[in-house]
């Protein structure tokens, strides 16, 4: 069965999808044009808004009704997504992201670095309207771990030495916790403390999946479709698991030529290291650790009720796992 | 009479003050060692730590007794002050901050941004802790207005056309609200609405004539003893009130001079700048705005009960303005 992202995953929140939509753009209200117009642009430039749209099946898998609040708490799960995305653009001087041009590019790094850190602000603001104490202490420890992964990331930079541990701390922190913040938020706001639990584990193992996914994806040729550069990972010396892996299954000349890669960065090796990836079993490697985080995904959800919301996350786990198959 | 810092102003708190310091110290915990690490050399290279100490003064001032929920409050308005710092000296390219190299210039941009985000989110993650939703809306709210702040100051850069209200409005952002924040934010706690106003205007125009005096000393030939650099601002085309009144007592040669040097940025009209801002009697306009957002400060002072805390929150006012004296 082919899954449809919109008919499959989206149709069931749909009204929910274009109210929260609309709430972000009025969320982000500023007296200072700069703030409206970099916020504005970088909001738009916008994906498929996966996260709000996992918070609103979140939040209707737990039978909430009323749905006012959840698409409040989606619209602030994406500026916050937003927010890192403009200090990760600075951070990795991206001139593009989805083929537009970032903030940092567009006006300059200390426009986009100040922005993030009002999107950062706003999203609290936002947050604290909905009045949720176990929610907000839930939100200021995950925004705390964010940072922590993405600086634990940096650490790791250049060192061959990185464990698949510590790869799995990084994705924790950069992407999976967000994921988690959207689904367990959804859960402490609808009153539903059995179902965070479930709801954290589903988008936690979804979001390893997700981001070990966009690892390999950076070593296999129809990546470009997608956006992204082949070797982008390579070119600044990030270890990421087709690397990890690739080391563990090599020896010699092959295996230094993957160390020596990521200790130093930049793709000269690259058609050499793409060669080694494929060859040494490290996106079979890869796909397998995609696969059971998929499965530990899906055997989450089964704590929660049966229902077409619990469907279209199970549908979108099984769609993310695609983009290799 | 001469105002000494430690006698008149710290010694009503110093426990206080030591103890969190403290606090700020067991408050930045991360397993990531990079945060850690540069969580504590920024930390360290506080300053006077004038804005806890307004904070822990003000709770004193409203009859607070016990003192740990204050001194909390008080490492998180630091580490809050800390975390922006961090950032302004990405945004500035600055290399050293009080003599000391900056988290920029010891490791890199990168690592100064998102250490800059841990710092946020874990001052919002000690404040969540506080559990008053009161005080939270407050920070939010306040640290949305600081960052709106910041990206005026960037709007303007350059723009010789800025007015007085717009400096203001800048100022207010930048510095003045993390103070209001402080005050108030121990009224707050304190559970003493009725001093809330008071304290947030004492702030409000202690942080505006602070700020104008940092302006005027960016002009004045002993500001190189303070850790800056004369012309820093120019260097950088920033409008600031010495400007823009010199602006407003000008025509023809020297106006031009002004306008064209904030236009473009650079010092190399340094020293006729410097001329023109003393002769037109620029300085002595910013002195007299300085000095009547202090009287402005003590003013709402008058609104507290007489203690030895409100007395030293009055020394610290007619300190700041001895800076200029």
């Amino acid at each position: 069965m082919t899954i449809d992202f919109k008919q499959d995953i989206l149709a069931p929140v749909a009204t929910d999808f274009a109210a929260m939509d609309q709430f972000i753009n009025e969320g982000i209200t500023s007296k200072v044009a700069l703030v409206m117009a970099v916020s504005k642009h970088v909001v738009e430039a916008g994906g498929k808004r996966m996260r709000p749209i996992m918070c609103l099946l979140a939040a209707k898998a737990c039978g909430a009704t009323d749905m006012e609040p959840y698409r409040k708490l989606a619209a602030i799960i994406e500026m916050l997504h937003t927010a890192t995305l403009v200090h990760d653009d600075v951070v990795d001087e991206s001139g593009l992201r989805r083929g537009r041009p970032t903030a940092n590019a567009t006006w300059n790094n200390q426009t986009a670095v100040l922005v993030g850190d009002f999107l950062i602000s706003r999203a609290f603001d936002l947050l604290v309207d909905l009045d949720n104490m176990v929610l907000l202490k839930d939100f200021s420890t995950g925004t705390c771990e964010i940072a922590e992964g993405e600086v634990l990331q940096l650490q790791a930079q250049h060192q061959p030495e990185t464990t698949e541990q510590t790869y799995l701390d990084i994705i924790h922190g950069k992407t999976s916790r967000l994921f988690e913040l959207a689904t367990e938020g959804a859960a402490i706001l609808a009153g539903k403390p059995e179902y965070r639990e479930p709801l954290r584990l589903f988008a936690g193992h979804f979001g390893n999946a997700f981001q070990i996914i966009d690892d390999i994806l950076d070593y296999t040729s129809d990546a470009e479709t997608l956006g992204k550069n082949i070797g982008d990972d390579l070119m600044e010396g990030k270890p990421t698991l087709p690397l990890i892996s690739a080391l563990r299954n090599t020896t010699g000349d092959d295996h230094e030529i993957i160390r020596k890669s990521i200790a130093t960065g930049g793709t000269s090796d690259l058609t050499r290291v793409i060669e080694i990836v494929h060859s040494s079993g490290a996106l079979e490697y890869c796909s397998q650790r995609a696969t059971e985080e998929t499965q530990a995904a899906i055997r989450a959800l089964e704590h929660l009720p049966d229902s077409i919301y619990r469907q279209a996350l199970f549908n979108l786990a099984q769609l993310a796992l695609h983009r290799i198959q």
